[in-house]
């Protein structure tokens, strides 16, 4: 009986989920090659995304954006607490009050720098994941949505330009 | 042979992922009802998430919070198109660099007002989402970690207030 390690202890999949059939989620791309932190902690490593040579057809107009948020999976995930320590103030919850890997469904979603697009490769600032991290997605942030897509050329210079612009 | 609907033709799977094993991912709960929109557009309804009954084990604190991020599984999904025009400036992009439910991986991302959490159904705002819909996981927003997870009532009051002020 397949099981699923919780607080420690092998907990049969069936008594969490019922009869919930799973979804088949298929990778679209690798984290390659993590840089080392340039001296301001672990957010600011930048990462190398290789996506499938396929996705070249999805990636329209993905060069000019500034930041994305990357759905990927963590493969490396260990047993889910049940309530633990949460890392940014020490409160203690459970997973879906925290964005701890050790979850359910292990994915994370990270909101990073685009720094560069060359090919299916993407070059990325602040994803916190090892190399070899399966990545699900890619999605234009909800913040350069909002901000109706602008360069953050444009950002910088605290211009509030509007949506028609870009 | 497993084919994926692109630009309206199918397209063996096989031929976008090469040999990339599917990840099976299992929802945690359903949208169970849609409320109506309040009169400031789509992004004002309410929305009823029900988790199933083993998922309370992992909610500590989930009360507390006043924003989530949800992912959710778009299992409406329709031929996903290269390019098209995206929805907020018209700018003709690729999946990858816009928010559309048509895209390879039918995940949705859904920062969302978390209004009440009643043993495991949560009332929250802003999901555009249909009934019937697989969630598959709850965290909190990166807003509310970079804040140090203070109250909306503070941010309202647009106190700075210090992470350990939880």
């Amino acid at each position: 009986m397949p099981t699923i390690l919780i607080d420690h202890q092998p907990v049969p999949i069936e008594s969490i989920y019922g009869d919930v059939q799973p979804i088949a989620i298929r990778p679209i791309g690798h984290v390659v090659e993590v840089g080392s932190a340039d001296g301001s902690g672990n957010s600011s490593k930048t990462s190398k995304i290789q996506l499938l040579p396929a996705m070249a057809r999805f990636m329209s107009g993905l060069e000019e954006e500034t930041s994305v948020l990357v759905l990927w999976y963590f493969d490396r995930a260990a047993s889910v607490e049940s309530v633990f320590p949460r890392g940014w103030d020490g409160k203690r919850v459970g997973p879906f009050a925290s964005r701890t890997p050790h979850r359910l469904t292990p994915i994370g979603a990270t909101e990073v720098e685009l720094l560069e697009v060359r090919g299916t490769t993407l070059l990325v600032r602040g994803l916190e994941a090892f190399e070899g991290t399966p990545v699900l997605d890619i999605k234009v942030t909800m913040q350069s949505l909002r901000e109706g897509g602008r360069r953050s050329t444009d950002r910088r210079r605290g211009g509030q330009g509007d949506a028609g612009s870009v």
